[in-house]
């Protein structure tokens, strides 16, 4: 803009830009130049929000894009409901009674089947339930004079605008019929205010249940039919992808600490994201629990029937958060300033491993039971192996100590070779620096010991499920063979 | 009912009840008598239900009288605004208008101030925002010919609602202006539909807007001056009162794994209630971050400003959680199997319990400095003496390490009689028995370290709001004399 007009004074101001050439610098601006650059500036501000607020909304439509389908079944079905009436000239002027079944559109349509289905059975059964009731009040009071009238249905409006406040606080009630308490309190008000005649009350009233049911259907329809979104579904593959966090950030804490300056270009991620996992894991009771209430409003659908017990669910969950709270303790291990000497670590290394990568096999076996719903075949002998490990371990830990207390002591013969190195080892070391992989390895009995935890959960969910038998079942032999390549690897 | 009648029978059948007296049985009753005692049962059966849902209920208001108290708030702005538009023949007959006042009420009015004034004002300022832009399209639409409104007014409702429907998963929105985006999209499909000509259109959104206006306005005042439920006073005691569950935690694991049959009835408590109170702190992260969003919708009020730095009690309260999955850790040690035989546990049990009751001080002092929103003086002091009998207790494991790996080393002159049991009770056991309590300290050593990040938090939340130096300051001295007279109790 600057650099076409002719300088005003024989002094010229130069400064050089960022893409290498020279802007004239003008030494006065009058105040209708300050304000344009001001508001240049506060424009620019503004652009560059609305930009990376738009970016940020952008990727949040590719990282899920059912997202972005949510949102046009939303616009659709209100277009559709709004054009109805619209185009109707039954509803022409007026518009009251179209409004409510846009009005249900808006506030039933949400993102799951079960949530949408949910909040549409309860608008419908306490929109008729206080209908009727105001029906009664409103007879009642019609009944005994104008003096009383206001006195009565004052009266009702409160009392049972209370006690269905006061229900809503009811922890049962809440879960299932909070909205519904919401409408009814609404629909009771509405009706006992909104009229004096009742034989006109009805069929306005009526109009409006008819409206509601079918703002209602609509929203049922398009959330069952176009792509829909299970809260089941969503719920089954929360905790799926939880267990999967949850023996991922298992493994990375196991390379982490026996590794920390290790090979992180072998793994293909960041070891460090892998390992914080388990905070998802920590971080998802709300949201499991909101998807199990909404669950149990939903028809059979895929793999799930009508009674399908998702409240076991929650069980897993929190036997999952369980075992992630001594992840959290094992991560801190990491992190500790004190760490064993090395050869210790060396040779517990080898168990901890075992332990942890026996562990992982039995969430990975659950994970692979969730998916496929089937019993696994394998479950109870990869739970067997984990047990025995940790048996391993807790000997090792005990080897550990016979160093300390008798290195003069004779070595069975069996145990020699492997015992060997640790025993000259750990005669050299005092315990005090063994205590950081003793605590190491204590942790991770303990989420081994969580571990069998989930895999009851899991087992209790098939038994209520009634999960069949694996068909693909291999020999156990090969199974447990394929276990140990795992724990080789790891 | 039976015992009155006669029998019709010679035959008699008796049967002998659980009070110890007997009641005749008849052999046959006829279909209407099995209906009566069917229905009878039915009746029963729904009375005992109702009858365990209102204890319940009774329960939870005695509990919490504000409960009580905010229901009575809903029925009486409710009753005023019924009464307020019932009584004023303005409305008589249509009751059109009067409907957006009631439902503002029933729809704004929630617990806590901040969730009130944040409905209010979104619902406000949304509602206007999708007034003027449906003046907007509803204006064009009318110009461009009867064939294209329909189009234009479809397709307007279809992206208007897709973009807000998308606004609402965005997480900055969601948290602030997710019930707005709601009421932008009513609203705007409403009008857009509701009627044909833009002048009379404008009438009755003014009517609309300024019903709403009245209907936030009541529900804003009832809920500020009547009994006020602030969302930041609640954050504020939510807080305090999980550190003194987590301190009353702490301190139960310590006596419990001490004492494990002991003495239970010194308590007032039953320990086992005390012990899992760490479990409310595990588990409040929901509603902590719903009140802090509501909170800084909120005025100043109390002790607490406009711009409280609500956001600082989320990191408090996450250092908090962090500290009580080492809690939860704790806790699993004591109901392991394997624990360390009595005299090991015996020494250990001094310094573990100066450093729980230490760190327990911390937390007692850090209540007090957010009770009394005051800086405290004897932090620092507490947070190193807690750190100083945390060094204590590594110093006693290397003890006991020394124990295992010279025991025929001299024994330093000051340390003589401390170690002296410990020297002649540890050589005779093995390490593997001594595993279980290097692992309950070092776990509370992880502890002490978690409650500095608390004093930490709550340190930066202090210098954030700008709290004062306490004025009851006590001399240092005394302080540490106090705290380890409670260490000496505990």
């Amino acid at each position: 803009m600057a650099e076409g007009k002719k300088p005003t004074s024989g002094v010229e101001w130069r400064i050089n830009v960022e893409d290498g050439s020279s802007r004239t610098l003008f030494p006065e601006a009058g105040p209708t130049c300050r304000l344009w650059v001001g508001l240049k500036g506060l424009m620019a501000g503004l652009v560059s929000n609305v930009w990376s607020f738009l970016v940020k909304a952008w990727e949040l439509g590719v990282d899920d894009p059912r997202k972005v389908i949510h949102c046009l079944k939303v616009g659709m079905a209100l277009t559709v409901v709004s054009l109805f009436y619209y185009m109707r000239p039954l509803y022409e002027g007026v518009g009251g009674n179209a409004m409510w079944a846009i009005m249900t559109v808006v506030v039933v349509f949400e993102n799951t089947v079960g949530a949408t289905v949910s909040k549409s059975l309860n608008r419908v059964f306490a929109t008729t339930l206080a209908g009727f009731l105001a029906f009664g009040v409103h007879w009642v009071a019609g009944q005994s004079g104008e003096k009383l009238e206001p006195v009565i249905i004052g009266s009702s409006v409160f009392l049972l605008a209370s006690a269905a406040t006061f229900s809503r606080f009811i922890p049962s009630v809440k879960q299932r019929f909070d909205y519904g308490a919401m409408i009814f309190i609404l629909t009771f008000s509405l009706v006992t205010v909104s009229g004096y005649r009742v034989d006109k009350l009805f069929k306005l009233a009526q109009e409006r249940v008819s409206t509601i049911i079918i703002g209602t259907s609509l929203c049922v329809l398009v959330t069952m039919l176009i792509c829909p979104i299970w809260a089941g579904q969503e719920l089954h593959f929360l905790i799926i992808r939880n267990m999967e966090k949850l023996a991922n950030s298992l493994e990375g804490c196991i390379m982490e600490y026996f590794n920390p300056d290790g090979d992180h270009t072998e793994g293909e991620k960041q070891p460090d994201k892998k390992l914080l996992g388990y905070k998802c894991v920590l971080g998802s009771k709300a949201a499991e629990e909101s998807m199990a209430n909404f669950a149990r409003w939903e028809p059979a659908h895929g793999r799930f029937n009508f009674k399908h017990p998702w409240q076991q669910y929650l069980k897993i969950g929190a036997s999952m958060r369980s075992c992630a709270y001594y992840v959290e303790a094992l991560t801190s291990c990491i992190d500790s300033e004190t760490q064993a000497p090395e050869q210790v670590k060396k040779h517990m290394s080898n168990n901890c491993r075992k332990v942890s990568s026996n562990s992982c096999s039995v969430i990975k076996e659950l994970v692979k039971t969730m998916k496929t719903m089937k019993k696994s075949s394998t479950i109870d002998l990869l739970v067997e192996e984990m047990n025995s490990t940790v048996q391993d371990l807790q000997n090792d830990l005990k080897h550990l100590s016979n160093a300390f207390n008798q290195p003069e002591s004779p070595i069975p013969e069996d145990k020699k070779t492997e015992t060997n190195t640790t025993t000259s080892a750990a005669t050299t070391i005092p315990l005090i620096e063994v205590i950081p992989i003793v605590t190491f390895a204590s942790l991770l009995a303990e989420v081994a010991a969580r571990v069998q935890d989930i895999a009851d959960a899991v087992e209790e969910l098939g038994k209520l499920a009634e999960f069949k038998v694996a068909d693909d079942e291999k020999p156990p032999q090969q199974n447990q063979a394929d276990s140990r390549v795992v724990a080789g690897q790891v």
